[in-house]
C-alpha cells in the first residue's frame, strides 16, 4: 500500500463517507457507512470515525484528518461558521475549524458556504465539492455553473474562482416523501417493475409536461401522476418516473428561468453518476447541452483544502 | 325530534360525516368520525355506517341514503364511474349508482365528476358540494369559480349551472407531508406555540414571497423555510405558518396564472371555515376579492341529489 497522506470524511446527511488517500490527493481506499449525522453509532461522531477508519489511523500514526458536510452544522459535532458568499478556497481554509477530539487527534472541519438577504441559502460539504471540480478541470474557475443533485440540489455559481452564488431545490427529499407518504406513490409501491426504457419515457413524459408549462410548472401537474393512472394513461409501474421527471423539470424551469449566465459559462454536472445521468436527460429536453459529469469532487476538494492548510504528510 | 327524511353521508379520504336530514334539507342531526375510506372499523363501510347512523335508521324505517364521496372510488364500496365535464345536477342524479347493503338498505352512491385531457382531472364529493352551493346561492349558477380547500384543494368552473373544469392542487397534503416528515418541519415541531399575530403575519409573508416571484413560484423559496430560521430572521415556532403561506401563496400564483375568467365570474370559497379564511387572507394579498365562504354545502347538495332522484320521505 503507498503511504496514507491524509484521513478525509464527507459527512451527509444520510452516509458518512471515508478517504484515504495519497500522494497528490490519489484515493488509496474508500468507505461508506449509512450514518446520517442524526443516525451516528454509538460514541457519536468520533465512534463513527473510529469505527470507519480506526485501523487507518493506526497503520499510520500522526495522519492529518480534515471533515467537510453536517459535521459542522449546529446539530454537528462542532458548528464551524459559514463562509459568506463570494467564497475562494482561501476563505475556506481561513474558516477552517480545529479541534482535538482527544490526545493526537486533530480533526479539521470545512465550514459552510452562505448567501444572505430575502431568501438566504446555505450549503455544507457541496463548497468542498466546489473546490474538487475547479481543481479537476480549472479551466471551469473563470465561470461555470455548477448542479449537484441530490436530497437538496444545490445550484453553484462560480466566477473567477469563487463561488459567488447558491440556490437549492428540495427536489430528492419531495420524491422521497411523494413515494413514500402520498397518495402518488401508492400505485408504483405496489406495482412489479417494468422495463427500463418505459421508465425512461415516463421521466421525460413528466419533464415535458413542465418544461410545456414555462408560467406555472410542477404544482399544476402533480396530480396527473394519479389521475393519469386512474384514466389508462400512464403505467402504475411507471407512475415514480413521471413523477421524478415533473420534479427534475420543475427544478430545471425555476433554476433557468433567471437571467441566463454569461456566454462561456458551461452548465456542469457533479455527484452521484445515476442522478446526473438523469439530469443531462432533462437538461437536453430543455434544449440546453451540459459538460460531461464530475464525479469524485469530494475527496479532490477535501484534499485541497487540506494541503493548502499544510495538514497533509508528507508534502 | 321533526321527521327525519334523507340519511345522507359524506366520505372524505379522512373523515365520515353523517347528516340526519329533515324538511327542506334541514340538518337536523350531524356526526363525524375519522373512518376514512382506507381507515374503516370492522365491517367496512356498512360496518360504519350501521356505527354511525344505526339508531337514526331504526327509528325511521324506510329512511333513504345517499352517500357522495370516496365510497364510491376503486377502493370505496362501490365504484361509481365519472360523470364527464361539463356536468350539471341531472347528469348526477342519472349517475347515481343504488346498492343493496341488506334487506331494507338500498344506498345510492353520488358519481365523482372527470375531466379528460393530458393532465385529466377528477373529484369525489366536491361535485355534489358544488351542487349545495348553487342551492344556497342559485345568482351564482350563471358563473362562478369555487375554491374547495383541503387536502387535494378543488377549482371549479361552473356555467350555466354545469361544472364546466376542475383542477386539483395537492396543498394540504404538501403540507403535511412537509411538516411531518420533512427538515421544513423539525424546527417547529419542538417549539413552543407563540402568539397567533405573529403566525398570521408568517403565514401573509409566506404568501407575498410567493407572489413576488410570479414566474417561479414556491419551488424557488421552500428551502428558505429552514434557512431563514438559521439567519434569524424567522422564528422556529412561526416556520409552518410561513410554509403554508408559501404553498397557499403557490396553489393561488398558478390557479389565477390563467387567462381570467369572464367578468362576473365571482371566487367563492367552500367548505371548512378556518381554512376558508386562510385563503380568503391570501387571495386578499393577491389583490382579488372572494365572496363570504360557504358552508355546509356537503349535506345541501346531498339534500338537492336525493330530492331530485325521489330519495326523500315526505316529499
Amino acid at each position: 500500500m503507498p503511504q496514507a497522506h491524509l484521513l478525509a470524511l464527507d459527512c451527509g446527511t444520510s452516509v458518512l463517507r471515508a478517504y484515504l488517500l495519497g500522494e497528490g490527493g490519489a484515493v488509496l481506499e474508500e468507505r461508506r457507512e449509512p450514518w446520517g449525522i442524526m443516525h451516528l453509532p454509538e460514541g457519536g461522531f468520533i465512534g463513527a470515525l473510529q469505527a470507519i477508519a480506526g485501523d487507518w489511523r493506526a497503520a499510520t500514526p500522526g495522519l492529518g484528518v480534515i471533515a467537510c458536510g453536517m459535521v459542522g452544522s449546529a446539530q454537528g459535532w462542532f458548528e464551524a461558521p459559514y463562509v459568506p458568499c463570494p467564497a475562494g478556497r482561501d476563505a475556506l481554509v481561513s474558516g477552517l475549524l480545529a479541534r482535538d477530539a482527544a490526545p493526537g487527534l486533530r480533526i479539521h472541519i470545512v465550514p459552510g458556504v452562505t448567501r444572505d438577504g430575502d431568501r438566504p441559502d446555505v450549503m455544507r460539504g457541496e463548497e468542498t465539492q466546489v473546490v474538487g471540480v475547479l481543481a479537476r478541470a480549472p479551466e471551469l474557475a473563470a465561470q461555470a455553473r455548477l448542479v449537484i443533485p441530490g436530497t437538496h440540489s444545490k445550484w453553484v455559481q462560480v466566477r473567477d474562482g469563487r463561488i459567488l452564488d447558491l440556490h437549492t431545490y428540495m427536489t430528492g427529499e419531495l420524491f422521497a416523501l411523494l413515494r413514500e407518504h402520498s397518495i402518488l406513490g401508492r400505485p408504483a409501491r405496489t406495482a412489479i417493475a417494468g422495463p427500463e426504457e418505459a421508465a425512461g419515457q415516463a421521466f421525460e413524459r413528466g419533464v415535458a409536461a413542465v418544461r410545456e408549462r414555462p408560467g406555472t410548472g410542477a404544482t399544476e401537474l402533480l396530480f396527473s401522476t394519479r389521475t393519469l393512472v386512474l384514466k389508462g394513461q400512464l403505467k402504475a409501474i411507471d407512475s415514480l418516473e413521471y413523477l421524478s421527471g415533473l420534479l427534475v423539470g420543475e427544478e430545471l424551469r425555476c433554476a433557468l428561468a433567471g437571467p441566463a449566465p454569461p456566454n462561456g459559462s458551461p452548465l456542469v454536472l457533479v455527484g452521484d453518476a445515476a442522478l446526473c445521468q438523469r439530469y443531462l436527460r432533462a437538461i437536453a429536453l430543455f434544449g440546453l447541452d451540459a459538460m460531461p459529469p464530475i464525479e469524485g469532487a469530494s475527496p479532490a476538494g477535501l484534499w485541497q483544502l487540506a494541503h493548502q492548510a499544510g495538514l497533509c504528510a508528507g508534502r
